[in-house]
């Protein structure tokens, strides 16, 4: 399972310290600013924050006695800051507790990653727009539990993808902008230690990082953080659906639709000449991955009283892990719907291989008014049945029905069969779901 | 686990043939209205659909060969409508298929069910914003990882689970208005079978059944259904999370919330005497098992093409049972948070127990700007530990330690150990939460 | 997601009480055997329990508030007894707590539930094999990533699904014989209300019951039913992986297999002529499912103390669900074993429509001893574009390619090409998985 | 979340390497013993895997467009053993296929996982059977739904917690012996690029790595990987059981059992006197984790054909963390069982502190025989109500109560009220779930 470069950094141990410490350098200048803190001091830390070295691993190894990272951070941040002025050091970290600076650590990590996913998005909406404008009436199968059905038209299924991830952005977006908070609450959620200054210090706070200050610390109630995981993982589930979708028309034998070619890409270490869909791969990996990961979130909401033991800390893992997935799987679309070929003659060939049965049901609508739906369809299946042992066309078969013919003019037959009778409304709902979209 | 009457008789499988049947019923009347079926052969069909009688469990045990309950249903349908009238039994289902009757027909389900939910949860929210008003100054020890810390406020956590379960009421609402529309696309999504005439009988379809029309059907595209259970799942896991304080602050030895008692609730076979949190025990038993089920509806989203193999399928028992569970959730958390039982003496003496332990990371503030960070926690650690071993109230040690008294008045160490100055913004939170709730 | 008929019937209201008064009359009549309760009073409590009625709807709906479905039973079952004898009554459930009856009720209907699965599986088992056999020579493509690689034979296919579902079949039944063990112990785990006699009455009820009798009761501690439902889970999971395999192979542009046809079997209620594959169907929305309960399960096992709250009563739904999900889809891979139809002809034509690229591999092998992995490749991969380029075979292609034949000889290239060479162990590993199989 | 260093370690992309390479290395030496390549070349070979520098870093990011870790590995492998002797060169990785190495080098670092999880469970068995066997007499509250039931012994805990664990070490050890198998098939799992001599290269190559021959290729059959990942995640519930025991026990109104102390070890930034319990915390968040992961790896069972694409790719991951987890609960747990602190006294109090009402069911059982049971607890329920009014206790009220006295006498009502009395077969359960523990 992959994720992407950007994403893998973002969720560094490394970047999770510099969050970290950025919070508390905000701190610093939050409390400087309403006066609690001395404005050197404030500037040391904020100093040390950015300049210290800090040893990620030696820390990390810290953390599982100390019960998280915070904890040793926050010694090793003293123990620096003391270096430069023993004053300062006094002011690190007041008024907050653990849980403030690994929360609002996350939010910070969380906010880009967010952005990450939504430009990745973007360009795989675009490019399916395209896509559904340019196939707009190309026709291909469609296909129901991994049967042939009546014809569609490839513009379709573009938009309906188009539209999925959409929907699947928009949500992330709102998610995102109804679920970042700044976390900031002290021991127990009352910001005790700040007396009266605390929601004062809270906003500053929350104006320096540039995250909306929520009604409350968020410490035990983590429904806001879930449903941006839900959202992810929902937008991953849409893209596997659309992995399915295109690694199934890229088997050889129906080969409508191919992965982009590349040096290096989905060579396979046993057979050279093959081609394997190593994108759909990724992403139907990371729709593996996500429903487990999401179950986890939820399980764990049940945090006891102030703050949780276990739940919370297990989300440490899993929100990293939630959005690396997803990356891997909005990279590898990006690639997939830039580059995805599309068969058209294999589109056509596929519908014109099922003798005529993908217009079964045409037939068996058009006789419903004068046979009843339930004779219709009996005829049909009998006409069908000889279909598949005779392997004549079925169009021929009905144009030799004496029972069709009573019912059905050769006009009206012909249109039977005519595929481009059989898109129905597949034209108005590609515009529909394209609607609002900006690409010309 | 339970779940509750209402919502058991909306998920019965009888309910499930109504609200398929209502679909057929509302697609003649709709087709009768454009002009593509004579009325009287709609109301024929809607007569049937509204007064034949089916046999739920004959057509439930036809169903697993047939790979759904529909096609059953609409043989026995067109049956009985074919003995009013052979005519009438010809037009119905026109232009649908299996697919848009069992969709819909959930979506006939998830409205009443959501409803349900709704109702529930704002008598819960009602009963803890009343709880906050109430005990908005009622101490009690504030408690993180299962020890406890600084003092709290029963109305700060009273208003932090008022706000968890509003938030989760509007995420549900919204999902729903966003996620639940009509499903109408005939075999492939097409409305091919209708001509030109998809579309309009889609928008009167729709506004027969009162429900939005999407841009197009979502027979494989399953985002929004997931949502809505998603937000059902997150609405339960804080239930989960409020039920797990309820139970724990239940335990004699804490002994500072209790659930209603009442005539055959909550006793136990072996032990007379023993009232049981079952309120909490059936929220924390849903709790347990929708993040599973929403693991399965995320992993169902990957369907295939026009119409998916066994994702789509497994929704069938998989929506009604997270429903259900949450209706076990919701109904327990009415009778729980309208019967609460509050302590105000227990909590007061748990506070007391501690002998002022809950107050170091007060004196340890108070301390740090004469002292620095490190120091002061290291003093108040020792005396800390002094405490623990003597038994003697932290505040009496702090008053006879020498570095302590070079720090602080006696005024200032009294502020130290008085709870009511220890609850910081506690007051202004709980005005920030319940803003906007209507209770007087 | 369907079930079958004798899992329903095992798993329903009615079955469940039957198999905890099943208990109470097995406890009765050890405990009368054991001399402490006189035989006359327990033969009264057997008799009620065999001919008592209860309203199973009833008892249903006083449970959710009691908090188990114990509790209003024996209410009942004490009620009934008294009318019939007033010192009988006395008597009942002595010395037990309401989840031994719960417990010991489900491992009672556990026991026959995993006798379904196994005369299913053992079904199964002989189908493939035959299937294994008669198919050992039927050439058709490998594929990888749902590409075509070098040529297998069915039988090996075959032979692989056989070996899956017996290890499964004997995975369930080691831990069902390792797991379904005797619930008694009284309030807390201790039999303390029966005195010095509590494991002699647990050994008589163990013997009435024919279950085998723990160390101590299991009461919070799950991890022996939790593993046999996770035996039954990883059995759906290969159902699953199976059912996709036919699924696949059942498309039409494939059509290498196919479900047996059958009166009213996968039919559609659009497309008449369609055949779809309603057994996979039924198995992958089953393999959808199990995942996720088993995963509640395990989130179940951590049951506070001597009984837990939430974890254990969510069991009562999720294990039936598994269960029942397991039995929808052994009856269905019955059904689809023991009649699937396998197209020689599409297998052989498949294989021959890439053109020799299955052998590029091969061809790869034959000159890496002349030139080595990477100049082998590289050669290889050349000549398999110039195949998909020109349509020609590659066997030609490399006939007439001068760097080929200088490192091979005809007759080496023929059997380069030749797909019986093609096989490696294919024969001897469909012996190997077929080792110790009975079928003759 | 947590693991340990040396599991961490195990699974790092560096060790991951290094087992594949031990694959090439291995193969390459059977293959020459089979005398199908040079052993010159094999020693090469042999040479360059155990020597060569590969830059894991860049490695991985080629992965992900390769599709596997395999093939840029290879790629390498080859160009650095080129530079010694492009002979040698020629024959890597022969026969294999991708997979091969990354299953089986995947089953090399899973071997030794299992070793460092069994290492740790034995030291908890070895500490709980101490405990277990030093608080055989110890009497303490039993709990059932978190509300206090009649006394039983801390041993009778201790012991169960102890054979929980030795079923989950006895279960892991099963699942690795059963699922550990080498992997090795070539391209479509029929060594077919080997000839002949395909098993018996497997025979060579699986001696050389000590790992048992399965009886073909597992390539798309993962039920036994899946079986050893669920007996990780049982012990792992199992582990969470006893965690949160413990820290509901620790909770200070509780006191009966405390984590060991230790410098730096669970202190809080906020509150300095804080212990908190840290190893429970991290038993909790693993317990918390494995269920969905778990999850994950039966969701991705459903492989395609010869090789899943997805479903496999998801597996990568997934392993790694699972063992991960596992790894942070047995360490945290070694620490936690064998530092427990256990204070008798605060165990005593409690038990104390319920007024008696813990023998409520004792005091029904010994009436039974007189009054019935439905009279027995009527009457016992109202003694208990009038203790909780009271605050008297119930060996009091039952001794003043007329019908009480009627049905016992003093010296039977004494031993109702006795804890020693109210054990039943504790002594006993502790013994048989000890057998065969060899802790003296």
């Amino acid at each position: 399972m992959f994720s992407n470069d950007s994403m893998m950094e973002l969720f560094s141990p490394d970047e999770r310290l510099r969050s970290m410490l950025n919070f508390e350098a905000a701190l610093a200048r939050a409390e400087a600013k309403i006066g609690l803190i001395p404005a050197e001091a404030a500037s040391t830390i904020v100093k040390v924050c950015a300049e210290g070295v800090f040893d990620t691993l030696a820390l990390s190894s810290r953390a599982a006695s100390a019960g998280n990272l915070a904890i040793p951070l926050l010694q090793e941040l003293i123990a620096q800051t003391r270096k430069v002025s023993v004053e300062a050091a006094r002011y690190i970290h007041m008024g907050a507790t653990s849980q403030d600076v690994i929360d609002t650590g996350l939010v910070l990590q969380l906010r880009p990653a967010v952005s990450l996913l939504e430009k990745d998005v973007r360009r795989i909406e675009q490019a399916f727009a395209e896509l559904a404008r340019e196939h707009a009436s190309t026709l291909l199968l469609g296909r129901t539990l991994l049967q042939p059905g009546p014809p569609i038209v490839f513009g379709l299924k573009a938009a309906g993808w188009f539209a999925a991830v959409r929907r699947g952005r928009q949500r992330l977006e709102t998610a995102a902008r109804k679920g970042l908070f700044l976390q900031f609450g002290g021991a127990v959620g009352t910001l005790s230690s700040l007396g009266d200054h605390g929601l004062a210090v809270a906003e500053a706070l929350a104006a320096e990082l540039e995250l909306p200050l929520p009604e409350a610390p968020w410490h035990s109630h983590r429904d806001r953080v879930v449903e941006l995981a839900s959202s992810v993982a929902i937008l991953v589930g849409s893209l596997g659906k659309i992995a399915r979708d295109i690694s199934l028309n890229m088997q050889p034998e129906i080969g409508e639709l191919a992965e982009p070619a590349g040096k290096g890409r989905g060579g396979s270490s046993a057979m050279p000449h093959k081609r394997n869909p190593v994108g759909c791969m990724n992403i139907l990996a990371a729709a593996n991955r996500t429903p487990g990961l999401l179950s986890s979130l939820l399980s764990g909401m049940m945090q006891e009283h102030e703050r949780g033991l276990g739940g919370w800390q297990a989300e440490w893992a899993t929100f990293p892990e939630i959005f690396q997935a997803a990356a891997g799987a909005t990279s590898a679309m990006v690639v997939v719907s830039e580059g995805l070929e599309v068969n058209v003659e294999a589109m056509r060939a596929n519908l014109e291989a099922t003798n005529g049965l993908t217009f079964s049901e045409a037939l068996a609508s058009a006789l419903i008014p004068n046979l009843g739906r339930s004779e219709a369809h009996e005829l049909v299946e009998r006409l069908a049945e000889e279909v598949v042992v005779s392997g004549k066309n079925l169009a021929l078969m009905a144009s030799e029905d004496s029972t069709v013919t009573a019912c059905l003019t050769e006009v009206e037959l012909n249109r039977v069969f005519d595929p481009r009778e059989a898109l129905g409304s597949a034209g108005a709902m590609i515009d529909r779901l394209l609607e609002g979209e900006e690409f010309k």
